[in-house]
């Protein structure tokens, strides 16, 4: 259907976007088929992204399928996720971006439906997320405006996560790996608020304690 | 016990049968035994069905028994399921329908206890049953009253999703494949919509934008 | 330490015994140690058990316990289950009992933390336990008063389970395996009623209707 | 980078402490990397922990670092846990203690975000815990702070578990493995006791049964 786009890049970040859906699979953020990562192609106007419909258990290096930044299919067998859309327009708006994440996780989804944010109560949360995970608007699949709610929330925050409205979580991340454990950690946090708010009210962290640890994580966790 | 029913239609439908019970058992929607997928033979008076009281582990294709459009035993070694004649009776009552799958899954027959639809406040669940998922009647099993309960639900509602007073899920499908999609989904937005009441009123999804989402769900989304 | 059972019946039971914990662990049960499988040797003033501490990666059918019905280690050479004089209680005072089984699991356990019965309010917990599942008294381990007070609760009740306060589950029935199954459909249905209640009040089932499913399901469900 | 620490000893605790993780990721205590497990060498002032931000797939004994208790790293290749300052706090003031765990696991942070203990209501706890587990200050990383928060907390109780406000769990234990076990009990007991707080109040457990109920677990419990 299209021509092959078969540089090692390419090769290598299907086989790793493919595996990535493996970790929406393990931490329970999917059901079904409904939850989708993609990947930017480096130094190309390209992005990888896993198909439509195909269900976690058949997807394979080769099913993932190559678009560019308008969402057009340029390599593959397989029609493109059906949030294709949403991932293009991120990708073209937000050139620091080479991962994109969509789920609709249980606990993430249920704050979007309520149209609320999460509040900033752990400190997991300031390490990942720099402060509240925000709501992006309620918008209808088919064109930009997933697309464009998603960037317009996240361009004012340090989230790596936004709660579009009634639908679930989109995440970005410096590659496609970052964004899947933003789309963990977004879950994770989500739960545990949750399950704090069941029972009261959680206690708040100073904004600048947050700033602290926001900075620290971003840069002193992990192998340098 | 009967005459073997050994067209490859039938084999090929209790292959695929069997394996769909492993997504009820992968997604948690049964506990023990107490969970069943049939699926219609094309072109036959027939469907397969789960036998009684078997466990998921020692499900094997040779152990899905073959009953007729009233419920009996035609082919198979074992009693069928005690909720046999509630499939017959929708395959019976709906011509359309090629799978039918029942579950008690947790969140979905927690509404069902209180007798409550659950409010279409996901765009998945527009995606999926555009609109809410109906409650149908209270209905002892034994004879016909589960059948008939699940028809009239269903039959004015494009739901493949009912819940039944007090008992479970029943779902349906173009074959056995889609009506485990509808259970699995299901259960995703009972829950989702569960957790998102604890917290607050979700916020609703205006009708035109569920017929839209509904819409193109059910003719855009997928491989063609 | 103790004279060998080397009979065969022991052997098998030791055997089945071992496999049922992996059910526990399966559906979540039992967190570390904290659960226990016993079965009553056919013909014999004696039953195995599951020895004390011994993480369910470790259980093998050697390492099973057998006891006689005062509680006395018979055979094995591991100290036998802290939970073992109630085990022992039950199987001297209700000689139609083959199995028990004792868990902490969580839902079942948070009715059991605020004294409080789970009401009969679905299908399958008519089922299954032919009405309410009742709570028994408080009571401390190292005496008989836990194995008197599972005995004076179910004595009452059609519910092969009861809930002692601010303790967990225990569950009897004809076999090891009953007893299991009892298990787990106990927290199944304590797990669905708590989601029920915590927006709304499940609706009622008639004790008629409650009586004639116990009665269809004790007597007709599975193969004969 | 630094001296290799060979012993036999050392050896043996990196695969004990690398294995440990597993029952972290297997009891749902821990999402992508937020949790690790140390284990102080005996007769050394050595601990052994995990490296700073890889994957629970990756973890072998080999990538277990060594620190001396200032937390410098003394054998390893990789940069220590980002926790490692409050593990070696712990060790230098608490010379009975060989392992230490930290989670956020889910139900546990939840009461933490509150700043709330958990009130003992289960006879598991009791036997665990001896009592409520309580909870320690807000304290940021970077310095001895949480340490110093853990150990004022825990000085004062028989709990080897601590809740931090707005973060998460500590446990201590005699080796590493107990201190995975109270890490896993804790979130055991947080979630059954939030579940039971969600419909009304626990019972309460008098304190001279709690004592009873302590003293036999940790004295009678298991093998000896």
């Amino acid at each position: 259907m299209t021509t092959a786009i078969t540089g090692s890049a390419v090769t290598a970040l299907r086989e790793t976007v493919c595996r990535l859906h493996d970790e929406l699979v393990r931490y329970g953020l999917v059901a079904w088929t409904a939850g989708n990562v993609s990947g930017r192609v480096p130094g190309e106007d390209l992005f990888v992204i896993k198909p439509s419909g195909i269900s976690y258990d058949d997807l394979t290096p080769e099913s993932i399928v190559v678009c560019d930044l308008d969402g057009n299919l340029v390599d593959g067998d397989l029609a493109p996720s059906s949030d294709t859309a949403a991932h293009a327009y991120v990708y073209r708006a937000m050139p620091h971006v080479g991962g994109v994440v969509h789920t609709h996780s249980t606990y993430a989804s249920a704050w979007a439906a309520r149209g609320e944010a999460i509040p900033c109560v752990l400190t997991a949360m300031a390490d990942e997320f720099g402060g509240e995970i925000p709501v992006g608007p309620f918008a209808l699949i088919g064109n930009d405006d997933i697309g464009k709610g998603i960037v317009a929330t996240l361009e004012g925050h340090r989230s790596p996560a936004v709660l579009m409205q009634n639908h679930g979580v989109f995440t970005i991340g410096k590659d496609a790996r970052a964004a899947v454990k933003a789309a963990v950690m977004c879950e994770d946090v989500a739960r545990t608020v949750h399950v704090a708010r069941q029972l009261g009210e959680p206690l708040p962290i100073a904004q600048a304690d947050i700033d602290r640890l926001h900075d620290r994580y971003q840069n002193v966790y992990g192998q340098r």
